[in-house]
């Protein structure tokens, strides 16, 4: 059977079986059909998630298992993280209707679109929320606002499904998949580290978070990372014989 | 504590306390905090739903008994009843959307509005929702549409303060003044310059135009731009003389 175009949920790290369960069931009440687990904590598969899926069994059957969150967005162009809280990082906030709407043009455009949550207790964290180029939150009572993981995603599903827009016909997509950005992003921090830019190995992951979210959020395309590319070449170059000679006179 | 004017949610012979403890939770998450019970199948006070209530507790602690359905809705004037499918009954369908907008013109006017939600595996029975003057259909995939009591109760919460507030403004860290963008991109040019990227003068300004639109998109704030600097500082540095050496030989 093939699925109509739609975004794919992804649970990083879910704990309970059982709430994996409630969120296939929540996808499917909203005809979500693409889960996609990082890491979860109880083994897959998993007996809790099938009883409490019900008849949204099918959901768990084409769902894919991925052992880090990177994997599971390697092929993935455009990444919204919900949040309830508010983060250090800049990354532009959208309120989940917006976000729909501007899902659905990225899907138009024949671009894969993820939707983080993170585990129950404790949400998704600050890494793994810089991979996200925009953040996601549900404007619940703010007296009030943790939502239970399912809840979240039958939300997250519901805007989708009552947004009215049809998707966009299709056309080849420019943005850059995430494992093109990791490469430039692992290329960058390798530069940068053989320059002695990391002062103490304690800095390094904060600074390799925030330079993560600075070129997540800027949404590239193709011809902007070949040029990204091109100008950590052109800076790194070493300095040729004339110009050193040049300098040591 | 007195709380805003809002709609009455009655749960008709729900089955399980934890059901009871989640609608509680799923209702705070959405401002909602009045909470009717019609002949629950466990005794009342139940320690299962003070469970998953969590810290929604206080919904349950101002929550009411009744024994019939028309003790429960005595004191209304609107009554809506959710139900999944289609009945006999002549009783006008609204979508969710527009139940919500007429409850809160019923409210204004000082009406007491009631939404009645059926037991977990049944729903409402004909003469329950003979009971209402509109009944309320969520429009969730046809395909597989039965949501779960709590679920239900979140979605209508949901509509409900969707409806009664514009959508809160989701602040910024602040942006980074054009005047600081600006520094940074000419200093990245000239580096650049400096290094022959540009390889042809005709090309400069497509190149330059590229760039300033990837660090223009990014919404960069102050730390951002100081850690771009840092980072352009790092990777020009001149390799030191050791390496030089090294090269040499």
């Amino acid at each position: 059977m093939t699925i109509k175009p739609q975004p794919v949920i992804i649970l990083v790290e879910p704990q309970m079986g059982e709430n994996i369960g409630m969120c296939a069931r929540a996808m499917l009440n909203c005809g979500l059909q693409r889960l996609r687990l990082v890491n979860p904590r109880q083994s897959w598969p998993n007996e809790a998630a099938k009883a409490t899926a019900a008849d949204a069994d099918l959901v768990l059957r084409d769902l894919e298992v991925f052992e880090t969150l990177d994997q599971a967005l390697n092929d993935c162009h455009c990444v919204f993280a919900t949040t309830a809280r508010d983060r250090s990082l800049n990354i532009p906030f959208m309120p989940v209707g917006d976000a729909v709407v501007d899902a659905k043009k990225g899907i138009g455009k024949g671009q894969q679109v993820a939707f983080l949550f993170g585990p129950e207790a404790s949400g998704l964290t600050n890494k793994a929320i810089a991979r996200a180029d925009r953040l996601l939150k549900f404007p619940t009572n703010p007296e009030f606002s943790s939502l239970n993981l399912a809840q979240a995603v039958l939300l997250l599903g519901w805007e989708w499904r009552r947004s009215s827009q049809d998707v966009e016909s299709f056309s080849q997509t420019e943005a850059i998949s995430r494992g093109q950005l990791e490469a430039f992003l692992l290329r960058l921090e390798s530069e940068l580290e053989s320059k002695g830019f990391f002062l103490t190995s304690d800095m390094k992951p904060h600074s390799a978070k925030t330079l993560r979210s600075i070129f997540s959020k800027a949404r590239l395309n193709d011809s902007e990372v070949k040029m990204l590319h091109g100008v950590l070449s052109a800076l790194t170059k070493p300095v040729n014989i004339g110009s050193v000679s040049d300098a040591a006179e």
